[in-house]
Parts: structure tokens; sequence; C-alpha cells
């Protein structure tokens, strides 16, 4: 049996600004901050151990990772930074107040743009300064794989593909693995662990901060899933029984 | 021509309490958190650029580097982590207090051990809690490669197998690097990439958190040096002065 432990990034200052965040490389708030730590805390306490971490290409992921490794005292481990685990590009909406974007074009509409599996929110040009095709990091991307906007699917299947080809491998082999990423490429990674309903991923809202324990069997196939929040705020089952319940 | 940029990790809570550190863990204090960040708006503010980074698997040095990427922006560079980027081992004097132990065997003594090439403190016996063999950040040590001791010939060899082996082929690829590691390991590389004399490389001290700037010809060889220290208080020229004056 191996252990995976997913964690969302701590609030950034765009969360509590409520705004779209997307590629943006916006940090993390003060909150978001202590979010990590007692996220480290907690793992720590309960004699957790990783020999490797993934992440994504942003600050607000990498840091939290950073800062469970810290309060962990295992800052010494490998990790694997990758943009393939960057949130969902969210188009031309990055930047925008979810708001004010709701007031403008309906409720209905920002829903199905932020939820739903195939619904794209509006691409960005390529002329808008919100392009970062040619920022450093993402030297490594092949002509057309920068997103100008993506749904849920897109996010997942370029997140899968650095899952089948790196992740897994890893885990196989043997190594505990901590995968510190965002509310949407860990909504991929879930949907297609435990195969849930495009249903059941509208309406999943992973907490930021708080370590989700995958138990998985030998295939990689889940077992048990359990949240190691503060005692009481988050139901250990909750996220079993909800998975049992919005199986595809 | 290459810029290679070194950093010794800012000041740890042993630099402060005087001990014998080498393996040991330690973290950095305040003020070495705080130059961490200085050295990075420095770096910053000069307009460096890294895109790759390497450091040893001790936290004052890797949370040296988290800060300086930090405060650059640069936090998605990759970072490489290696046991042969460490302190020196000290060996049985590691924990101890630098007065205390000068006090015992002679300040002579204390001076060989800390700066002689040749002479190596006292080794820890196997039974010793501070062995950490075991460590899983060891676990890919070969029989024999965990130090008991360490003279700085030992630091030298076993840091220069990974500067041959991988930093300076990554720097010849055109890759922007930046070291953060500890005293000895920045003075050996410098003794062998500038022939420093072993006279020379025991009165060299390299400052805590201030940037170290190597411009280097196709061939790795050094042109100049400076450091990016605060106006004033680290004449740029003086490192290019003595070690023009301590060559073997």
């Amino acid at each position: 049996m191996y252990t995976l432990v997913l964690i969302r990034h701590g609030k950034s200052v765009w969360n509590l600004e409520n705004k779209f965040t997307g590629w943006t490389d916006v940090d993390l708030s003060d909150s978001g901050l202590q979010e990590a730590r007692e996220a480290g805390k907690i793992l720590r306490k309960h004699g957790y151990q990783f020999n490797l971490a993934y992440t994504s290409v942003l600050k607000r992921s990498i840091r939290t990772l950073w800062i469970v490794l810290h309060e962990m005292n295992l800052e010494w481990i490998p990790v694997y930074k990758s943009w393939r685990l960057n949130e969902r590009h969210y188009g031309s909406l990055q930047g925008l107040n979810k708001e004010e974007t709701a007031k403008k074009y309906g409720e209905d509409q920002v829903h199905q743009w932020r939820r739903s599996m195939d619904v794209k929110p509006p691409p960005l040009e390529k002329s808008d300064d919100r392009y970062e095709a040619d920022d450093p990091r993402y030297a490594e991307l092949q002509d057309g794989e920068y997103p100008l906007t993506e749904n849920l699917k897109d996010t997942e299947a370029r997140m899968l593909k650095y899952w089948h080809e790196t992740i897994a491998p890893s885990i196989k082999e043997g190594k505990k693995v901590l995968i510190s990423a965002h509310g949407n490429t860990l909504r991929g990674l879930m949907q297609y662990l435990d195969h849930i309903s495009p249903d059941g991923i509208a309406n999943l809202n992973i907490p930021t901060g708080i370590p989700l324990v995958y138990e998985l069997d030998q295939d990689l196939k889940p077992i048990r899933h359990f949240y190691l929040g503060i005692e009481g705020e988050v139901p250990e089952g909750e996220i079993d029984t909800y998975i049992e319940k919005h199986r595809s």
C-alpha cells in the first residue's frame, strides 16, 4: 500500500481579494502562510515522512511546500516543479474580480466558467500583457502548449501527462510523495483517481492548506482518503462519503 | 563569459552561540534570515537572473537559497541539493563551544582544526549520536562516504566531484547558476578556481549572506570577482586583491 499526500496551497492575496488567478504568480497571504505552517505541523505531529515532493512553477504552491517541509525538518528532500501542476489557466478572466464578473455576465455563466468540465473562459489575446509565454519558466513548452484559456478537461489532460510519466512511477518505486498544487489540478487528479462524475467534481471544493491523505493499493487505486485537519473542523470520513456518492 | 554567484548561508543559531556546526542541521537565526532577504534584494536590484541553483542538504543553506529566490521572484527555478555541498564535517567538535574548546586544547590547536588544509578534528565514534549515517538524507552515500571527520582537503575533494560532474557542465551549457553553501565548501571551491595558496585559504573568511559574483571565461577560469554587499561595507576590489596576493 502506498500513501500519497495532496495539499492545496494556502490562501493567496487574490483568494482574499476574490479575483480569478489562474497562471498569475500571486503570492500567499498572511493567512495562507499560517495555513501552510499548520499543515506542516499536523503532518509532523502525525509522523508523516516524505522522500520526494512535486509542485507547480507558481510561488503560492511552491512556498506552501517550502513551509510544510520546513515545519517537518524535511527541507532537504528533492522537489520537482512543473508547469503541468499549475492552476487551470483562466483566460481573460485572470485578474478580474469574481463578484464584478458575475454582475456583468451573470452568476450562471460564472459558475459554468468556474466549475464546468467543458466550458472555457474567454481566451487571452496573444497581445495581452497577461500572455506570458516568453517567461523563462515556460521556456520548455512546445509551440501551442502555453494556454490562452483552459477548461478543467484541458487542465486535467496536461496534469495527467506528468502524473503518468513522473509522479506515478516514483510512487510505485516506493517513494513517499507530497504534491503541493492548486484547486483545479488537484480536482482533476482526484477525478481521475476516484472516477468522480462531472457533477461530483463541479461541486467538490478542496479546502486550502489541509493535507489530503490518499491510501492507494499497488495499482494506485484509492482505498481510503481523509483530511488531516484540525480536529473536528473537517470530519474525517466526509471526503470518502462524498466520493462514494459521486462516482461516474 | 559566464557569471556564477556564490553565497554563504546567513548566520545560524550556532554561529551566534559560537559552536562548531559541521553537518549538524542547525537553523538560521533571525539575523541570518535577514541577511538572506538582503542578499536577495541586492541581487534583484542589480538585475541578476538565475536558471538553476545548487545547495547542500542542510537547512541553513537551503533556507538562505529559498529566501533569496523568493526576493527575486525566482521560486520556480530548479534547485538541486547535494550532501557534497555540505559544510566540512567537524568530527567530535560538532556542538562544542569554540571558546571552551580553545581553553581546553589551546588557541593554536583550534586554529589548526579550523583553518588548516590537512589537520582533521578528532573523529566521531560510530556509536556517537552525532553520527547520522542512517539519516535518510544520506541514503545515497556509499560505504565509507559518510565522514567521521574532515580536513579542508577532504571537503574540497568531495565537493569538487559534484562541481566537475554536475555544476560546471550546467554553467558551460549556458545556465546562470547560484550556489548557496557553507564557509568551507565555498573556500574549497575558491581555492580550486583561483589557485589560492594554503596560507591564503587559511586566512580567507567569506562573509555570511553576501553574494560573491564570479565572472568566468569559457574555460571557467575566473576573470573578476566581487561581493555584492551594501555599498561601502565590502570594498568591491578587496577580494580580487586578496586573491592576487595569495596565488599558489
